[in-house]
Order: C-alpha cells, then sequence, then structure tokens
C-alpha cells in the first residue's frame, strides 16, 4: 500500500489552484547526489574541429568554457527555477566526452541537506549544453541539444532513482 | 568567394588557443528577432492531468510558471552564457501547447541592437522546459527533454535562418 | 533587569558610526517563522476585472505573477538588503485575496536556523505587491501599496511577535 | 475617441489568459522621469534617534544604507519584476526626510529609452523603506511601511502624470 | 612524510587537464574566520578631502558605500569566482583607516562550514578598494590597488595561517 | 581657467554629505574603451607550475578561468559597485602573461554608451587575479595582488588618459 504520504503522483508545485514551494521543514537531512546528462548534436564539421588535440585547438577553451558556465549555472539554479530551494552545494563535477556527432554532458551534483540537487544537475548540463552550442553556433545554427533527462537520483525518502539506459 | 569577415566556419569564441567575446564595434544595429523551440517529453499521465480544462487544474500553475521563469531567464542569458553580450530586450513571448505525450514550448525574442538574440531564444526554451520538468518531476522522473534547436533568426548581416521543419 | 547582551533597544546595525552587519555566531540554531502582510488599493474598476471568475480572466496570471515574483525575491532578500545574512529557506508561502478595493497579500516564510526570516516575508510582500501594481498600472496609476508590516515572528531569543490586529 | 492601441483600460500583461511581456518595439525613444515616494512609520523612539544631529548618531548609516540599497534595487527592478524590460539608467537620486513620526523616501529614476521607468522608481522607494525597516527594527517589530506610490511620471506617448497631493 | 590527503602542494581546482569544483563532502563543519586586506594608493589631496571631519565632508559617504559594497560581495563570492562554494555566512565586518597617502581596507569574515572563508575576505576587500577608487577617481585616476592579500585564516584541517606583517 | 562643470576635484558621488549617483543624461554618447591591470605575485613555485607547457599541465584551466571569471564579473560591475551605471558592453578583452614571479592581468573594455568603463575594467581585472588566487591557494597564501589600476582610458569629454609606464 502506498504511504498518503507519497509525492508520487501529484503537481506537488500546485495548491488550490496556485503555484506553490513545497515546504521541506519535516524532511531529514542527509546526502544526496544526482546525475543529469545532455547530449549537443554539433555535426561532424564541428566535431573534427573538437577532437583535433593541437594545444591551440578550440577544444581546451570549448570544454573548459561549458564547465565553468554549468558550475556557476548549478549555484544559480534556485534563481532561476522559481520553486526550487537555495542550498549549499559541496560538489559539483562536469565530464564532456565526444559521441556520434556530437558530445554527451554529464553533471554530477552533491549535498547534504533537506532536498534533492535533481534541479541543479539538469540546470547545469542544460547550461553547459547551451554554452557548447553559443561557442560552435557560428559554424552551425542547426546544433540540436536533446536526451537532457535525470540519469539518477540517490538519497532522500522518496527513493533511489536510475534511468533506463539509452 | 568567401568575404575575409565572415563569422561562418570559425570557432569565433576562441582566440590564440584562449576563449573570448566577439567584439561587436563594428557591427550595425538593427531589428533582431530570434525563435527557439524545445520539447519536454512528459509521458501520457502528467499530459492527461495539464490537459484537464478544469479551472482549479495544474495547467495555469504549470504553464504559467514555465512562462515566468523562461521570460527571466530570457533576461539573465548574458549571465549565464560567458561570452554572450548584455543588450536591452524589447519583446520576449512564450507559446506552450500540448503535443504528442508531452509539450512544445517556443521562445520569441527581439531587440534593436547590434547583435543577435538567438541564446536569449535558446535560454528562454531551455529554462521554460526545467521548469515544466521541476513541476512534473514528482509524477514521473524520466520526463526527457528534447529537441532544443534555434528555429528562426532574422536580423544582422550574417543573414537569415530558417530551421528544416520537423 | 534587562540583560546586557539585548538586542531590543539600539541600532544593531551601526557600530562606531559605521554600518556594519550583526555577527550571529553565538546565536543558536532553530526552527523560525515569520510572516508579512502588505495591501495594495487597486480602485473598484480593476478589482472587478480580477474578481472575475472566468477562466480566461486577469486573475489567474495577476496572482500567479505576482506569487512567483514573491517567491523569487524572498531567495533574493540577502542580495537586496545590505546586511542581511544568506540562509537556506524551507518553505515559503503566498496568499492573495480580494479586500475593501483591493487585495490583501501574505507571505509566510520559516527555515531552520540561527537567524531570522522577517526581512525574508516583509521582502517577499513587497515585491509581490510590486508586481500586482506593475500589472495593473496601465488602468491606474493612483494604486498605492500601503500597510507592509510584519504579522508575526516566532522561534530565536528574542521572543515571538504578534502584530496588533488592524 | 480613443485610439484603438491605447494602453490605458486593459491588463497589458496578460494575454490569452497568459501572462505576458509588452512588446516595446514600436515605441519610440526618449527621456523618461519617474518620481515614487514611500513613508516609513518608525515611531517616536526611533525618530529621536536618527533626529539627533551627533556625528557618531546612527542617522548617518541607516540613511546612506537606505539609499545605497535603493540604488542597486533600481538597477536590479527588471530582475524582481518578471515583465519589467532592462534598461540603461541614466540617474538615480534619492531623499529621506523625517515627517511626522517616520521618514518619507522620494526616489527618481531617469532614462533614456522605449519604456518608462515607474517600477524602477517603485522598487527603489520600496527597497529603501525595507532597508530603513530592516536597520530598524530591533527597536520596533511594529514598523509600518506606508503610501508607496507613483508620484509623477514625464515622458512617453501615455502622457504625463502628476498624483494628487496628499 | 607529506600525507596522501594533503591539499597543500597541487592545483586543487584540476583535474585530468580540467578546471574543476573540490568536493568538501569529506570535511567536517566547523568555525572559520578569514581576514584579508587590500590597501588603496589614493593620493595626498584626496587623502585631506576624506580625513576633514566636517559633517558634511565626504568620509562618512566614501568609508560607508565602500563597507556597504564590500559587505554585498562578500555575499556574492561564490557568484564571482567560479569554483567556490556557497555558503552560510555568520559575520562580517569592515574597517577602513587612512594609511600614508591612502587607505587600508580589513575585511573579517566568519562561518560555521564546511569550507573556509579566505576567497570571501579577499573578494570583500577588493570591492571595497574598487568603490573607494570608483568615488574618487574623478580626482586621481592614477590610484592605485596594491597588497591585497590573506592576513589570516583559522579553522579548517589544513590548519591555521597567519601573514608575515609588512 | 577651470570650466565650472569640470567633473576633476571634486568627490562627484557626494552630494549633501550622502552617497549619489552621477546623472549621465547630459552626456554624449560615444566610442569609449578602458583597459585596466592588476599584478599577481605567485611565488616561484606556482609559476613554474604554470609555465609548463604540457597539454595536461594546469596553465589552460587557471588561465581559462581568470579569462571567463574576469569577462562575467566585467558583466557584473554595475551590480558590485553602488553607483556604476548598467551599460551595453561591446567588446571585453583580456591578456594574462607571465611576468617576474607571478603573471600579469590586462583587461579591455570598450562601448559605445555616455559613460566610461573604467570601473568594467578595474572589476574584471580584479576578479580574474581573485580567480588565479582561489586557484593556487592551496600551494601559496603568501600570494598578493598588486598594482590593480587604469592603464588607460579613451573618449568621453574628460579627455583620454594614459598611465605612466611602471
Amino acid at each position: 500500500m502506498e504511504p498518503p504520504d507519497s509525492n508520487k503522483k501529484t503537481f506537488t508545485h500546485v495548491r488550490d489552484g496556485q503555484p506553490s514551494m513545497v515546504d521541506i521543514t519535516p524532511k531529514s537531512s542527509g546526502r544526496r547526489i544526482a546525475v543529469a546528462e545532455a547530449r549537443v548534436d554539433l555535426g561532424a564539421e564541428i566535431l573534427a574541429g573538437l577532437a583535433n588535440n593541437d594545444l591551440r585547438g578550440p577544444k581546451g577553451p570549448v570544454f573548459q568554457t561549458a564547465i565553468i558556465a554549468g558550475t556557476m549555472a548549478v549555484k544559480k539554479t534556485s534563481e532561476l527555477i522559481p520553486f526550487c530551494h537555495p542550498l549549499a552545494l559541496e560538489g559539483c563535477d562536469f565530464r564532456i566526452v565526444p559521441e556520434g556527432t556530437g558530445v554527451r554532458i554529464r553533471c554530477e551534483v552533491s549535498t547534504t541537506g533537506k532536498t534533492g540537487v535533481e534541479m541543479e544537475a539538469m540546470t547545469g548540463a542544460s547550461v553547459a549544453a547551451l554554452t557548447v552550442y553559443d561557442m560552435c553556433k557560428a559554424m552551425n545554427k542547426a546544433i540540436r541539444i536533446h536526451d537532457l533527462r535525470l540519469i539518477s537520483k540517490t538519497g532522500g525518502k522518496s527513493g533511489d532513482y536510475h534511468a533506463d539506459p539509452s
């Protein structure tokens, strides 16, 4: 039987027809980790430019700018998403790897607190992907960001989550 | 012959191996419009909840919160994307419509200035999509944001762009 | 006899003639709640427009935009008020109800920490009221915001406070 | 006869039941000035402390902190009010004077642009008033902010506005 | 022999050739204090203007604006320095004193948490110095900020630090 | 005879004993460029680590993070310095070069507008220097930032400025 306090099957941010922040007062504090990913389909030409291992090539600046923008966006999540709680962040790690005709961006965020860091990981992956887009858009306006999704979430009462592989 | 000042086939934000802002001083000011879209695949259950036309249903709060978050994010674009220029914004319009098992979010941004508003439209669509995710994630953690891309761009020396329909 | 560490009767933010942040190191952490209210006198014409219960009427967008702006402002309080401490927020709840020829906005904020959330509640009520003003000002520039005040404050060493009813 | 594009009698920020930014593209650029005021009722005891002309008294820090916070808030207006346009600010002037059992705060903002600065002046007066509250609240929690309103507005197609004296 | 977990002799923010946030999860929470200083060489003429003890002289506004700007910058440190962790701040104290042909600015920051407040103190001293520069630059563009450095740091596993006197 | 409107010999941000923003309404718009520099004395050991040209060495991440943080800080100048006007930025260029036992950071900012970009260049150089400090501080807490100053300023009525070489 599903417990009555389950938050799984309702619009938790809507109350009496109005948008609303969830009250996390009764939650217990604990270690929480979330991982999100995004893919950016850049096309073969840009990818070739990025894969070049020349010291003066663009891969360093493009990837590093994306990592820094993503990290700073993780810290801004509660400013961007109206009903996210501000929280202390303990770790934030980005990995960007070439894949197919684009790159895959992975953002892992961790904290110790009363609420999870799903939105922080999703926001970080999203802004890192937008930054890759920005730095490559002069070469190809058809770049597409896709498969932005939660990969895993651990910690917290609602249970761990691991996405199906794809 | 391609003109020497074309910005089409280089990493415009990389100079001498370092990331760098493009100098827009020589550009001429003009009317510029960009449209971006994102899709959020919510699954049938959530979509049914949102499609409900009951006055007290969640559709109003979810869509309106996404529009407001997206509009505020458009204004924050140059804070999020390291080499975006701050600019005056004249118009910002969102449309969110159900489509398939999710929603399609369209963000149109306009300005009069020396640089385009592609990144503003992309950032707006992205944050509106993240906000829809946030307000629905308690019901389904497998929500996926995809097809975030530029739909059109008009104004500016580099010519207009219209994405292939998909 | 009043204890020497009482903070009740001095300008706590002024030291040696200079403005100064209060050091909250010695305070103990605890549950703290504050409620603030503001009234916005809109005039009968606007109120009639808002009271209309039509699904397509402006009440939904006006109230929801005010709630969202107020919630985001609560999170920005320490950026706006120079000597406010940044803090983790656990709950933030808005109620907007018609009253007389205007609306009454109530903002309740809660946290667990070393300092209270009075300024957060006051800032939230204030920005929600300004947002109502913004969305109605084309119809009446004589809108007035008044009676912005603390309604109650609980938790913390200085004792609970409950405003006189008015 | 009133022109059909008049923005005087509608909820300009609501379109098709959704909140929306006004498109200022067709507006013409010009000099625009707005003045707003707020009153803060502090009570006689605090006012006596502030009226003291001693060099080391609290009046300097309290008033100056309010002016600085108000000025910085004017610059943040488009971050706080969801559908305000970001704009270049040319002047921002505060006056704080004792009046009755409190202070009257006057904020004047000017720009050259396509949209007015009403919300900037209102936001500046509001945050200056909140800062006075913050710096005095340890002495009196019953402080009340009232009569926050637009005093005048000049420039722009919709005509000048001057509030009735009160 | 140096312990393997020492963070003293490596670029802690670089991993596998990419910039990276340090994961503070394993650190223990504790009381941490940092003090930083900066000097601003203003020249004799400006200093004479600031030293004037006249009630209407510029010293009050210049010093108080610098203190307020510095305090607000301390709270913004994690927004400015890409790999700084956001943290709760408990105390922040500024002292500005004339010295030689300029002023010495001292910023002390304290918190209880998992990571130190060195960067907060350094950022606060820096922005207070920039504000003094801004308010005096019309009189002398050759103003120089120098000797911005950490004075002391206490708390945390890596041990206390006290700068050599200079 | 000095013209009465000269802004050279007064505290332009102080009026009637209160801090105050300068009204730039009467200024004419024009092309304005400012260059500022800072030096960071890192010590020989860290400099050796940064000078290493190995692809996986720390020089890339340290310099690139500083450039990105500096660029983002230039855009935040009017949020940090209380009486700076918000302005549109057209170009922002950083150069970081080893010099002596540290690095020299040069920040050039350009705009077309009514007010100069001195504070933007100074703030950019300052935050880039703080970021270098942050990324190296685990190896040496005695790092010192010095010689932060304006190198040149062109455009605007008050005339060009070029610092004495040093």
